[in-house]
C-alpha cells in the first residue's frame, strides 16, 4: 500500500485550540508519522512564532493548515469522522481505541477524506460536536490522570495509523549464522580449554557446559564470532606463558 | 495483572535534556499512561516553571525525578535497558519497534526495573551510551521527517506499554536477569583479561569489544551466569600458571 497517499487522506481537525504551542506540536506529531492535512475550527490563538518553534521541521504543515468557522465546514467532504475524547459513558456512540479504529479509518480513507477531531484543551468537545462524528475514539490512559496533552493525543493517533499501515515488523538485524558443526566444535574446544585452565573439573563437571550451551543458544552464534571465540580460547590456553 | 505495579517498574531515563518544557512534557506523557519512575542523567536544564507548567497535573513525577551523573548510575539496578533511537544501521544491536518490545519489557519488569533511555534533543545518544543498552527501540516514522519531539517519543512508548499491559496476559519468563551494574563490570573485567592474555591490543582494539557486547546483548545475562563468566575470566587470567 502507498503509505503517503493513504495518510494524506486522514485529516486532523482541531476545534477551538487555545495554545499556539499545541498547534505546533500537533503539526510536528502529524508530519513525523506522515500526515499532512490539518484543519483548525474557530481557533482561539494565532499561528505565531511559538507555534512555528514547536512545529520545528513541520512548519509547512502549519502554513498549509485551513481555517474553518464551523465543524460542519471542516467535515463537509469527509466520508468518516471520529472524535477523540476521554471515555464518555453518557454518549451512545460507538467507541473504539485507536488500535481498534485504525484499520477501518485507513480502509475508508481510500474512498475519501476521513477526519479525527480533537477538542479544546480546556473544554474538549461539546455533545453537539461529538454527535456530528460517527465514532468516538478513546485513548487508553491512567484512570487516575487521563489528561493527555493535545499534541500527545494526536501523536498517539498518528503513530497508530502509521503502525497499522506499515504493519511494522522491523527486519531482524543482519545475522550471518555459523553452521551447527562450527558451533559444536567451538563448544567442544571451549570445554577442553576450561579443563586446561583449571576451571572445569572433568571428574566433577556439574552443570557448567549445559549452562554455557544455554547462554550460547540464547545469543546465537555468527560466523565471524566463531573466529573471535576461538581466538579468545587460544589466548586463554596460552595464558600468561604466551605473553 | 496489577497495572500500576508493572508500569512502576519501567524507568524512563533522559540523557542530557536541554529544554525544560520537554521535561514537563515527558512527566505528563508518563503519568497519563501510568508510569512514574523518571531519571535525568546530567540534565542541561533545570526543573523550572516552564517544566512544571508543561507537566500540568504530573508535577509530582517531575518532583520525584532522580538526577544521576552518568548513564551507568541510572541503569545500575536495572535488569534490561533499551535505547530509543532513530534507525541506526551502523550498530549491530538487536532493534525492535515499541510494539515488538513492549511484551518482553513488561515481562522482564517483573524481575526488576527495566529502563528505556532517550538521548538529548540535539545529539541523541552516543555510540558508547547505546552500547550500554541491550536493545535499540525504533519508533516507526515518516522517513522524510522522523524527528519526534522528546515528549512525543516518550508518549508513544508509554502508550504502547499501557496497551500491551491491558491487552495481554504475560507468561513469566524463565530468566533471572543480572542487573546492569553486574553486566557492565563483567564486560570491563573481560576487556582487562583479554588485554592481559594478549588477545586484545589496547593500542589497536578494532571492534572486538563492541562485537562481544553485541553477543552478550543478544544472549542477555542471568545472575548465575555472572559468576560463571567471572570464574572463566579468573581462570584464564591465571592461565597455565594456576595449574
Amino acid at each position: 500500500m502507498n503509505t503517503a497517499i493513504s495518510l494524506s487522506q486522514v485529516r486532523i481537525v482541531l476545534v477551538q485550540t487555545s495554545h499556539p504551542g499545541n498547534l505546533g506540536a500537533v503539526a510536528r506529531a502529524m508530519k513525523v508519522m506522515g500526515l499532512t492535512d490539518l484543519v483548525l475550527v474557530d481557533p482561539k490563538c494565532a499561528i505565531d512564532d511559538e507555534a512555528r518553534a514547536r512545529a520545528s521541521g513541520a512548519a509547512d504543515v502549519l502554513e498549509k493548515a485551513r481555517i474553518c468557522a464551523s465543524l460542519d465546514e471542516a467535515l463537509a467532504d469527509t466520508v468518516l469522522a471520529a472524535a477523540c475524547t476521554s471515555r464518555r459513558r453518557d454518549l451512545p456512540h460507538p467507541a473504539f481505541t485507536p488500535r481498534q479504529a485504525a484499520p477501518e479509518l485507513l480502509a475508508t480513507a481510500r474512498g475519501g477524506p476521513v477526519a479525527v477531531v480533537f477538542g479544546s484543551e480546556t473544554y474538549g468537545l461539546s455533545n453537539e460536536q461529538l454527535m456530528k462524528c460517527r465514532w468516538l475514539l478513546n485513548i487508553p490512559a491512567n484512570p487516575d490522570y487521563a489528561s493527555l496533552n493535545l499534541g500527545s493525543a494526536v501523536q498517539v493517533l498518528a503513530y497508530e495509523l502509521r503502525c497499522t499501515l506499515e504493519d511494522t515488523v522491523l527486519p531482524l538485524p543482519d545475522f550471518d549464522a555459523a553452521p551447527h558443526a562450527a558451533q559444536e566444535s567451538l563448544l567442544v574446544e571451549m570445554e577442553n580449554v576450561l579443563v586446561e585452565i583449571g576451571f572445569l573439573d572433568p571428574g566433577n563437571p556439574k552443570r557448567l557446559m549445559p549452562r554455557l550451551r544455554r547462554f550460547f543458544a540464547r545469543a546465537g552464534l555468527e560466523k565471524e564470532e566463531v573466529a573471535i571465540w576461538r581466538g579468545i580460547l587460544n589466548a586463554a590456553r596460552v595464558g600468561r606463558a604466551g605473553r
